[in-house]
């Protein structure tokens, strides 16, 4: 269909060419740079009047950057006519300031639905939100897939025959360790982080049965690998097996790199909604592709039909 | 009053500091910071329920992440039951991209008067916008406020009793360069560049008496310097005495120092909208302060009075 047009901006044009192959389109051109005082200059290089056009862009580092690009190639494509403008974010920057935790603070998953919308958009397609309310953020269309099916997937073949554990680092990620548990059809256990006094050192508290068994950590961010390091020292001094990681967004800022190479976990399985850099592609670090996900789900918008029987 | 409160930003803690003495008010307490991965955190740290709130913030690179924390801030005020949400912005950033030059471009500095309102800014305060246009892109107040007395006024003093004339460096810049002479009762000229035929290497034509005078050149931002330089040679070439330039916002991004270091220009007179950085404070740069106009028109705008006598 000519009238279906994915563009790319800069944060993971990998991803890009790869959900543009899944789609069978080439990617539109268009050119995003900065001018010398770093302003973002976007052209597009082809019309995209009247066309149903997918911007692919995560908001990972640099965030801001990455917003902006967004903002911008949004605001040219409806000056530019396009008919519909539908946002693919494989990754939603700002998703953990999703409420005010203390007073006087932002919003900021808030602000980022807001922004998108003044700027234009009519659609956004994302992946694994922190809090799945964000879709209560946006007066437009969401679609919100889920990448624990692309983890099972592998899990399954990786671990078979395995007695396998899944497990969740916090009490907040236990419906999507059970999501995951169900399509391994393994149990669950929970790690349940206490401070038995203040200044204290917090005591994890295993609640379920690990002992022997081959455990799978799941969260949907890794930022600093602080979390999920700590807890997969817990699962090995309290008898597990062996331990792997997963999550959909390897954020891995800071330490994480350092920490995951010097912990217990085995392997860390992650997706490529957001690109690694070379540098932190390291020996332990499993990347699976989103791509088909993502492409299917473009291919059914753009012809009316549900993403949700994607999961099923 | 202690209903009102400056706030800074990071894009120009000195010039908010002297701001807020102007005014007679201590700035707010609040702590505007990065998570690991780049998001920006900010905690105002003291009530302002019922206040009319002043941000002080210039969208000077890196330009993105300036934006950013000001449309956070925004919405934690207004989160936080800020009366009034005034916003300074002694530089207005992407101000170049405010029409459609070419096809497909997007308007960026709409899009940013479109996200500032999103946000919930009720009042907009301003210097010297590249185009008086940008005005119009706003639906809530704007103080559209000159540096051009605070220029006028220095080199009144400077140039006593030289024969001086005002240069635009461009065709564009005609009424500023008009502004300017009127208040040092000098003549105009302007530089009028022409490329003769395609792939041939433009002409400076000067348009006006120079000769034997001591020329001013002005104009609203100084980028990349290449324009202001190639003036001052061709001023100097055709036979002015001595070249002086001056703008309002420094950008000064690229080669713009070592080009200016380099330059025929005497003096560069600026003023202090964008902070510079230490290693761009070169000894041929003078830098004004436009905190007494700024703080002045604070202290007017919250008591409902005009700021516009503020250039009689
Ligand atoms: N980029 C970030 N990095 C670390 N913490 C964050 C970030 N953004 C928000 N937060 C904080 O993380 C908390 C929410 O995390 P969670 O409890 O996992 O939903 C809130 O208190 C936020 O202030
Ligand atoms: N940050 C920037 N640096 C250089 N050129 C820019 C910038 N932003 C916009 N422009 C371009 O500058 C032109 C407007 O400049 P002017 O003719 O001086 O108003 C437009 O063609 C813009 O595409």
């Amino acid at each position: 269909d000519p009238n279906l047009k994915i563009f790319t901006l800069n944060s993971n044009r990998p991803l890009a060419e790869e959900i543009a192959k899944v789609v069978g389109v080439e990617l539109g051109k268009c050119s995003v740079a900065q001018f010398s005082d770093g302003e973002i200059q976007i052209n597009i290089e082809e019309s995209i009047r009247g066309c149903d056009v997918y911007i692919i862009q995560s908001t990972s580092l640099p965030v801001n950057e990455h917003l902006m690009e967004l903002l911008i190639m949004v605001d040219a494509l409806k000056r530019a006519s396009a008919r519909t403008i539908n946002i693919v974010m494989p990754y939603y920057g700002y998703a953990r300031q999703d409420r005010k935790a203390r007073a006087r603070e932002p919003i900021t998953a808030k602000l980022v639905a807001n922004l998108l919308e003044t700027a234009g958009a009519t659609r956004v397609i994302t992946l694994d939100l922190h809090a799945p309310q964000i879709q209560g953020f946006f007066d437009i269309p969401i679609d919100h897939l889920m990448g624990v099916p692309i983890l099972a997937e592998y899990f399954k073949k990786k671990l078979k025959g395995e007695d396998v554990v899944i497990v969740s680092p916090d009490h907040g990620g236990v419906t999507r360790a059970r999501k995951l548990a169900e399509r391994l059809k393994a149990p669950i256990a929970i790690i349940d982080k206490r401070r038995p006094r203040p200044n204290v050192a917090e005591v994890m508290n295993i609640v379920g049965n690990i002992e022997g068994k081959t455990a799978v950590l799941i969260d949907d961010i890794i930022d600093t690998a602080g979390t999920i390091t700590l807890a997969a020292n817990a699962l090995i001094e309290n008898g597990a097996r062996e331990v792997y990681a997963s999550c959909t967004h390897p954020v891995l800022s800071g330490p994480a790199i350092e920490r995951i190479d010097n912990s217990n976990i085995k392997e860390l399985v992650v997706t490529n909604t957001i690109l690694l850099p070379e540098e932190k592609k390291i020996e332990k670090i499993v990347e699976l592709s989103v791509a088909p996900l993502i492409g299917e789900a473009i291919i059914r918008v753009h012809e009316d039909q549900s993403v949700s029987t994607l999961f099923d």
